[in-house]
């Protein structure tokens, strides 16, 4: 096993642990929260697998879909949704900007692979750390908190968007991977817990 | 005309028509109302289709717009939205029941076509007989009746589990069809009548 | 630079203006407004390329990007969103429904060369012209104006059948394109300044 599997595993988790908190919190049934686990954890490699005509991966490989319902299972049965809410936030945002990295430089890598050109490299990392979030907000009638968190978005395009300029100049290598990811968790915690916000049209708080 | 055939039709139509009725719910215009009825009817399909990368069979087939059509023409003409609702409801659901077991067979068979694994024989008996609808309620800003209704999704994913699983022994036969569609319409009828639920975190009823 | 791509300028800046000010009347940050705006005027061609299973054109040809960007710049150094409101949905109201005739064509004519029938053309037409405003209100939780608004969609479904139809009698040419064109941009405006409705069930104004 890889860096690089052990980081998506934790990614994924991490995604997966997600979706079972907005089942909780929703009130939904097991199938539901099934549902929105998968969306949150591979419903955005999915997505970008269709946006460049390949099979999803996951209809292939189900590594995966193993970590998202080992997740949901030790979620369940230590009933985890019930914890003191400040401790399993502060864990919750740590392992969800893990996943966050390591799907936009997974993402990118694939548009980077088919040569697209920038904006397909940034779509297609985009769309797999962001997309099944999306989807599953949408889904279950929630403004998807994308558009409203510090830098969450951000993140993605700064990844994707140095990948293809080190990929461009020959750095796209194991050394620039672990630094991006690395920056990549450090950008998002830091927004996260020092409230960093883009200039745009927020209202002042 | 198969048997399999009579029963797509029955569906589709029972889609529709479903697709109608929110038209109606939302006080949409005739091509608001088209739109919901199309979605709901053929818009799974071409989901399903455009996630393993086929065109999507609708435009090239133009069977099932037919009977999507006579169907919005037969509801427009007889008014059938201002019926007693009780029997409008009952009616529905039966061919509703119909529409999601023959939905589900269509979609997995797809996806054992493509030798996918379980998770994406499930996923798309899944799009194609839930997708339509979920898109439709999410368009016109529902919360998707699927993530709160009686085994609905349930009965789509336990269609394709075992499609997925008398395949792998040499059982995808005409019999276990039609034993797999006749028992997912009893599944789900009994659950609506008697209100069967999944454990999970709904509130008490 | 042909009649067309001027067309397609135009169409391009007056969806990205649109997502603008989406994105201001939502209070996102610069990168939801970019987002708004990107899904706008490129997310309906990003997303017939999925459903034909086309590599989206916009991954490898960056002209309408540059318009995008063009129209954000403008728009947010001259604060166009302060404007006079009159004004601003005049101007906004024309160059939108350039845009709606534009990339109707475009659609129609990717279905066209695909030799799909009258549907798949009709849904490429409005998935192209239409497509990205409605993933855009979606996903900031507006109802979808196409579904309420005076012949939005149906001047798309109308362009398309028709070029489908003089596609079958070999006038599609650049003389009957002109005409869909200049005849589709008038019949929104007009449906819009003189409130013309289908019928269905909308409540009476």
């Amino acid at each position: 096993m890889t860096p690089t599997d052990l980081i998506n595993i934790i990614g994924t988790a991490a995604f997966a642990f997600s979706g079972y908190l907005v089942g909780y919190e929703k009130r939904l049934d097991m199938m539901g929260v099934a549902i929105a686990a998968l969306l949150t954890a591979v419903g955005g490699g999915m997505m970008r697998d269709a946006l460049v005509s390949r099979i999803p991966q996951v209809f292939q490989h189900t590594d995966a879909l193993v970590v998202v319902f080992a997740t949901l299972a030790v979620s369940w049965l230590l009933h985890l949704e019930r914890r003191r809410k400040a401790a399993l936030t502060a864990a919750f945002i740590t392992a969800d900007a893990v996943g966050l990295a390591a799907f936009s430089i997974t993402g990118a890598q694939v548009g980077l692979a088919m040569r697209l050109n920038l904006f397909g490299v940034v779509v297609l990392a985009f769309v797999t750390a962001v997309g099944g979030g999306m989807a599953r907000d949408i889904l279950v009638n929630r403004m998807p908190m994308i558009l409203k968190t510090d830098l969450y978005g951000t993140v993605a395009i700064a990844i994707a968007a140095l990948l293809y300029l080190f990929d461009k100049i020959g750095w796209n290598n194991a050394y620039t991977l672990n630094l991006l990811f690395a920056g990549g968790c450090l950008l998002r915690l830091a927004a996260y817990h020092l409230h960093w916000q883009l200039p745009g049209f927020q209202k002042k708080r």
